[in-house]
Parts: C-alpha cells; sequence; structure tokens
C-alpha cells in the first residue's frame, strides 16, 4: 500500500523558490503561469492494514513543520 | 486552474533523505513503514484554457532533471 504525503507552505506564508522559479518560467516564454509554490511529496510505502490516521500523527511529528506548511494525505494506487 | 507537479527520483536512483527519515521514523515507533521517498510537488496556478501538454513541456525544461527523476502531473481540484 501506497501514500503520498504532500506538504506545503501556507499560503500566508512566502514562498521565494516558487517565486524565483515563476520569474524563470516567464523570462523562457511560459507565459500561462500565474503562481508557483515549491512543496515536498513524500511517497510512503506502508504495510497491509495500516490506517491513514497513523500516517497523519506521523507527518505530524516527523514530516511537517506546522508553523508554516499544511499537508495532505493521499492513497496512491498507480 | 491549478495542477500538481509530482517530481521524484527513479525507482534506481538512492535516496538518502528518505532513508534517513525511514530510520527516524522506525526510532519513534512508527513500524508500519516499509519506504519513504522524498520529492517535490510544485503547486502551479495557470491561466484558463492551458493544456496539460505545455505543463508537460514546463516541467522538462524546468523542474525536473529527467537524468535522475520522473514526474507526474494532476489536475488538483481541492
Amino acid at each position: 500500500m501506497r501514500y503520498v504525503v504532500e506538504v506545503h507552505l501556507k499560503p500566508e506564508v512566502s514562498d521565494p523558490e516558487g517565486a524565483a522559479i515563476l520569474q524563470a518560467a516567464r523570462a523562457l516564454g511560459f507565459d500561462f503561469l500565474s503562481d508557483v509554490r515549491v512543496g515536498k511529496s513524500f511517497e510512503i510505502e506502508v504495510k497491509e492494514g495500516t490506517e491513514e490516521k497513523e500516517l497523519e500523527v506521523l507527518s505530524d511529528k516527523l514530516l511537517v513543520n506546522p508553523v508554516v506548511e499544511t499537508f495532505r494525505i493521499r492513497r496512491d494506487d498507480d
């Protein structure tokens, strides 16, 4: 069973890396972008029978800085 | 319209950051994990009418190192 935990900065936190990518993309002619935000994506393989709740606890304790980041968990069936 | 471009190391490329997280998680008692891989997640806001194909070109040129990374694009409707 595989899950993906996606971690992003909260909307009110500024993201200089995303801003730099946006600027570089526009300089290269990609004018269809209006915003870019950079985050992390954790691909996590878990043992059968693991509940999503357990992954939430793990994310809170180890993967996310709750002061500036939020996260989403989704099952990855690809 | 928002898309997420998820970038991960290819399976054959070693991921020391993921390995460190796996080890730390087990030391904290999270024994339900069998593998952790760390990647990036780009949240990209695009203008109406932008096609996914254009995002593929952007990802290839600017966001991904095709030698060691792969990517997936998905529409983000949350």
